[in-house]
């Protein structure tokens, strides 16, 4: 059997997110329906994490023990003809017996796209959220700076969370201009359930001035999810970047 | 009777062109149904140029005579609720009585672009030609500077081209590294019917050395379709500006 991992690109638009589900669309579901066409088995796929509906990914990577003499080199080719054109797989590796896909993470980066202008772009439609209302980013860059290092993120995750430990180390949060209006970059050791997407929506609410970037600390004592902003939409988000202690691609 | 220009952008993935159709999806068609439904009158849409089926534009322009008191800086948005969202309408200006969005054209932008990618990005695949094959820079750029300039461009057009003189000039033809890829800008004072994606598909055959940058001059002369390249796929292409003598927006 061999341990491979492979970097996978999605539009997560037309799915139901990452995880398998039965009669519905699914990242893994494809993914796992193309490796057994390849290899007549029935083959698990473990992705870095899960992906919600609509969220997008750029490097999430996937894992798979397989038995197959295919070439490393011949799998990301020999996938995407059977794969739909919204997932792509970017290259493959082979990986040492112990490696796991998820627990061995320890970094990811996350981009979160706003478009900012009067209208949104037909072309960013289904990777933006277009949020048309003024926005300062001195402010933002304010409150980001307080959430950056490790705290516990109970009031920046779904109350559906259901993790016990919230204490994450996040080492960048940057609201960038770009052309169109914002990319945030997040990155962290992990994150927990709508982390990334209640961070953003909490400092958009700070850029419009509905909150005060200095509250960011009180939010975070609090351990109350009431006490930060939106959830920030699915479609502006993008799994951008896994990496591991080696560079295996 | 107020004369009327919009700077519309659109993803034109899903419409079979500008041109009104019965019974398909066209841009014309779309923003003809929003004007109609805002006026309650049935207003008649001109663009500054058709785009065939599947082709984009970031500024294509168009013109209406509207009898309505909606504020010019309102269309926009009003205009925005009732299109579908891959038709945006950025910009509305007022222009004289004699202005004519086809007839006044003095430049128009191309851009084309190629994803030369090992595989296509999931994110760019409605809007780019993924096209893997190794492309030579230098050759085409040398084969693009051969092109610019004014000159008959029959070898370089549909054949089912029904204007007679096939004369025009091209500002600039210039291959630009992307990412990506390369994105091939084309800037001139009109194009004939599919003369950009003929010029971007000889480029790339230039690019991967099956015909030489020396060619074109031949090519030209020749007067004849088929000893320029292929046509590239309508998908890759936007009109990117209209200009005019006066920029209204």
């Amino acid at each position: 059997m061999r341990n491979l991992i492979m970097k996978v690109a999605y539009e997560g638009t037309a799915y139901a997110g990452f995880q398998i589900q039965p009669d519905l669309p699914t990242i893994q579901g494809e993914l796992e329906r193309a490796v057994g066409q390849l290899t007549g088995q029935r083959v698990s796929v473990l992705g870095s994490g899960r992906t919600d509906a609509g969220v997008h990914a750029n490097g999430q990577v996937v894992q798979m023990l397989v038995d197959s003499r295919i070439p490393l080199e011949r799998w990301p080719l020999a996938m995407n003809a059977l794969l739909p054109e919204d997932i792509r797989v970017m290259k493959a590796a082979e990986v040492p017996p112990g490696f796991h896909v998820r627990h061995d993470v320890i970094k990811k980066t996350y981009l979160y796209r706003v478009n900012n202008c009067p209208h949104q772009d037909p072309f960013l439609r289904r990777i933006s959220f277009h949020y048309p209302r003024r926005l300062d980013q001195s402010r933002m860059e304010a409150a980001a700076r307080m959430l950056e290092g490790t705290h516990d993120f109970t009031s920046f995750c779904s109350v559906r969370t259901a993790v016990e430990n919230r204490v994450r180390t996040i080492y960048r949060l940057e609201p960038e201009q770009a052309s169109e209006g914002f990319l945030f970059w997040v990155t962290g050791n992990g994150f927990l359930y709508n982390m990334v997407r209640i961070l953003v929506g909490t400092l958009l609410e700070v850029g419009t001035g509905k909150r005060d970037p200095g509250e960011m600390t009180t939010v975070l004592k609090s351990r109350d999810r009431t006490r930060a902003g939106m959830t920030a939409p699915a479609h502006g988000l993008t799994m951008w970047q896994v990496e591991y202690e080696r560079d295996y691609f």
